[in-house]
């Protein structure tokens, strides 16, 4: 299930870049097309960084879980639907750029796929400790921080998708910080790991 | 050959999502354009949750499987054959959403298709227990549960082609619900051998 | 390396399903629309019977080897780069059926990536053979077996791109067979080393 | 972590070959319309064999090093990030091939893609130095080599860049140049390894 999981994550992070499209006529200036991309630009680092930060979390899930149970397969399978569906509302970033009202739509369906892949994230981390699927060899400490990492990504999607309503590209950049400031501790809790 | 088969189930999976297409002009009415997507939304979650359940299957047959002969490759072959296809009609209960006869054709081609992976499955069972492919030490109830759980599979494929040629969306909701049906029973054999 | 291959043999099977494509206006009538598609479903099928046959022969390579040395990474490299290739003239076998001088050149354009495919994999083998990097415990009569295969396709696919200038759908289906000719006695190898 | 950047590697190179597009109404003179399609080959090839060599240089990398701290992961998804950018550029050189300025854009972008790609390449392996992340048992000589290896590609991408901006085909040409140029040494660095 690991490997097959990795390999979803894998794709679906390679896949992004396909959704960035240039426009027909782009080559009578070329400059200018490039640069009117950049929102396209940007969806692709964001995305690219959560689905790298979901994937190096889940890793971490599955490297300190013991055995699985048929409700943690489901959840894992659940959890790939939405991060494989990630590249789509990627996509509608870059083509909803322009007129206030679908760059707003775009947003907040981009964050509502960002929070549910936190949400069932979290469900997954949860969901291990209270069955005690966990390796009993793990320190509480350990258990306890990776709990409390995956509890302020949630609100702070709940916070950029209420941002997103007004300042859209506000919501963007702030998606990227939450990725990064995940990705940093959860980091920190591997490396005492291994 | 496991690893291989796992690769392109990951892949065939995650491709989904690009079988997807925003409707050009989607930005003037944003809400609207991606409301009318929602076939689409349904065609990804039904052929997602149908490939992960076909792979689940697939590995657990695999693991219960002492060793092959070119037989089972071929028939392997096959199976990822019709699994690599499932996008190709995904796509088709989106484009093809709209017209009542369309709609029929494109639940029937999807249905076909699901119909087709899931006999090859049961085949490439079936052929592994009469080969006596499978491990001396299965537990017999395991392989007739095995084998008892992909029959209901088959007869619900053609109950729901049947409907589908009247009731396209209560079709691919019967797909939805055999999915899951099966899922459950095979994850439970899983536990067992594990 | 072994793992990198498999992996890009994997995709490259999977994305061609991608490269079939309904035309625009097919919902009028569907059932048309569909039928007149079938240069493309058997396009799709050559050349996932093809890259399958490949990969397959591929392992068996590698399976019968030692080590490798620089020149072996880089005949590899080509024949990954032949293989990934294959999607694209498979998308022109459907997108130029029609008109006869089209078909006849999306025929030619498709066979020559078989044929370099079949010849750098060939290639392959024999430097394997002549540099002494296949096992020492191998049995002469599978190293004979197996370069004696590899040859007979070479030339049916010589064959089938002359055919291919006259009659289109018969080379096709000449290297539908050419697939399953050789994917037969790789396997009969195969099956003695394991 | 190394599965992971396998496969994003393995999937990024097998999508250049989607990039490459037939223009509509090929099939009226489609020999023409395959020969006008010269830069979207030399793109693929070029791209082909610059991930490729990325890919390798990235094994040895990885296979040289003992463990890995937070910044050499987070350096990692900075290079996956660039080379999965790579299709964009590479089906850019195609698009905009044509008139004089668009194909120095192109060109400029698809430089300025691979220097980034070889920069952080170079960063990751002079921070594993550093950091003694490398394995003790590495001899000195070959962690030299190594370092002044990385180095001419970079001048190697810069010379080019100035080129692309005057004579956009040959900087093309010298970016296949540099790609197998930094593959042979490296290969040798493996040989003496394993």
């Amino acid at each position: 299930m690991e490997a097959f999981s990795d390999g979803v994550f894998a794709i679906a992070i390679t896949l992004l870049v396909l959704e960035i499209q240039v426009p027909e006529g782009a080559e009578h200036d070329p400059l200018r097309a490039l640069a009117d991309l950049w929102p396209s630009y940007l969806a692709y680092l964001v995305s690219f960084a959560t689905i790298g930060t979901v994937w190096f979390a889940h890793t971490v899930i599955t490297e300190h879980i013991d055995h699985a149970t048929s409700d943690f397969v489901r959840l894992n399978l659940l959890l790939l639907i939405v991060v494989s569906f990630i590249p789509f509302p990627t996509k509608l970033l870059g083509d909803f750029a322009g007129t206030d009202r679908s760059e707003r739509v775009a947003t907040t369906v981009y964050g509502v796929n960002l929070l549910l892949t936190s949400l069932i994230l979290s469900l997954l981390w949860r969901y291990a400790v209270r069955e005690r699927l966990v390796r009993p060899d793990t320190a509480d400490q350990d258990v306890q921080m990776m709990t409390k990492r995956l509890t302020p990504g949630l609100t702070g999607y709940l916070i950029a998708l209420r941002i997103g309503l007004v300042l859209p590209e506000v919501a963007v950049l702030i998606y990227l910080v939450i990725a990064v400031f995940i990705l940093v501790p959860l980091r920190a809790i591997l490396r005492r790991v291994t």
